[in-house]
């Protein structure tokens, strides 16, 4: 008996408004795969939601009686268990994903974090806001109004931080080649974070990778296109 | 009639020095596929040594009557005229070393020439000196000794942006996963350019990275360890 994949997708305030990273990596792979999914909205206070996926954070899909998180074991295992059409390309495809996925964690996460961590205080969950500003004042050693001030004046270097996807874009229309790859969801789902839960604008319009992230909104029915944003 | 491959390699002064960073992704690419190599030194100002090629840059390699130059066009060659062992893993593993190149390209190239670009200037051949000097002075808008001026206290700084290749190694043994890729020739390859002609040590003697360069140095029958230093 077959029936839709379950995800725990991170939402906001408003139920509608999924904006996790991570969540989106999942969901662009998802849809790749053709496979039928229901998304549960979890806020960051409800641990116990998930807690039969062994830890505390999303996504978590369940799927029939199998439950993967962590979005890369979630990618591996969707390879491994549906693997047409394919999400890597085969096995150097996934070792050389793990690159992209890498760099999106150390580079492009940390980069987005310091443009628009405060707007998120303003769409998560009300009962989630004093978790989510003590933790990630913590890790930055400042307030969040800190963290993001004079980001005007920062938006030129993290675009200069966006060059190795430009230059990759120069040469082949996705990331995955040819045709889109996960390394494209690992991008394009870590751009849906600043685009569903800030208004600041963190790219510009005639930059090719803003030209490749519309071309990503159009795909799977515009799965990204109709993405509410805040 | 088969015969070995040419390789135009950059050399120092010492015509046994070759610290190319493109020529050294040729060199381990070549090497990986188990190809017999004859090497020619070749230094910045013999431009007329390499107009066959059509243009003025190294690595540039003849096949018999082919002949390729740019790392990234010769690794494509090589995996389409001799398919094993591979390089990529296949087309998504090709399709995403190209991030692995570009963030070589963008990001670690950089990083490196401005702890080692001064150094450059004492091992490579006198009569390119001035060539070297005035065009790399004119890409960094100072001195080459204002470049590397304070490195010791920028280090740490280029070992942090090091951390996508750290994240990659507490998964997988190599950047091609079970097995070395083209993607560990290319970061590899690139380290072997501040390793050959610079005394300035980049990396921490414990992290993970100088641990996996240490074990790429003894590939292909130790390539790497052999490699004459300045």
């Amino acid at each position: 008996m077959d029936m839709s994949i379950l995800l725990y997708d991170l939402a906001g305030q408003d139920p509608e408004l999924r904006f996790s990273p991570y969540c989106w990596r999942t969901r662009f792979a998802l849809a790749h795969k053709g496979l039928t999914v229901e998304t549960i909205p979890w806020r960051f206070t409800e641990t116990a939601a998930i807690a039969f996926s062994g830890q505390g954070k999303v996504p978590v899909i369940r799927d029939n009686a199998t439950t993967v998180s962590d979005s890369w074991a979630i990618a591996e295992y969707l390879e491994d268990t549906y693997p047409d059409p394919t999400l890597f390309g085969g096995p150097g495809g996934r070792a050389h994903a793990a690159f992209v996925n890498a760099w999106a964690d150390a580079v492009l996460m940390g980069g987005i974090a310091r443009l628009i961590v405060a707007d998120l205080v303003t769409i998560i969950d009300p009962k989630g806001r004093d978790y989510f500003r003590s933790s990630r004042e913590a890790r930055f050693g400042m307030t969040l109004e800190q963290v993001q001030a004079g980001r005007e004046d920062r938006l030129a270097g993290f675009r200069d931080s966006l060059l190795p996807v430009r230059l990759v874009l120069r040469r082949q229309p996705w990331l995955g080649g040819a045709a889109p790859s996960y390394a494209d969801h690992i991008v394009a789902g870590t751009l849906m974070w600043p685009l569903c839960a800030s208004r600041f604008q963190l790219l510009a319009a005639d930059d090719p990778v803003a030209q490749w992230q519309d071309r990503m909104l159009d795909l799977y029915g515009g799965l990204g296109r109709a993405a509410k944003r805040a």
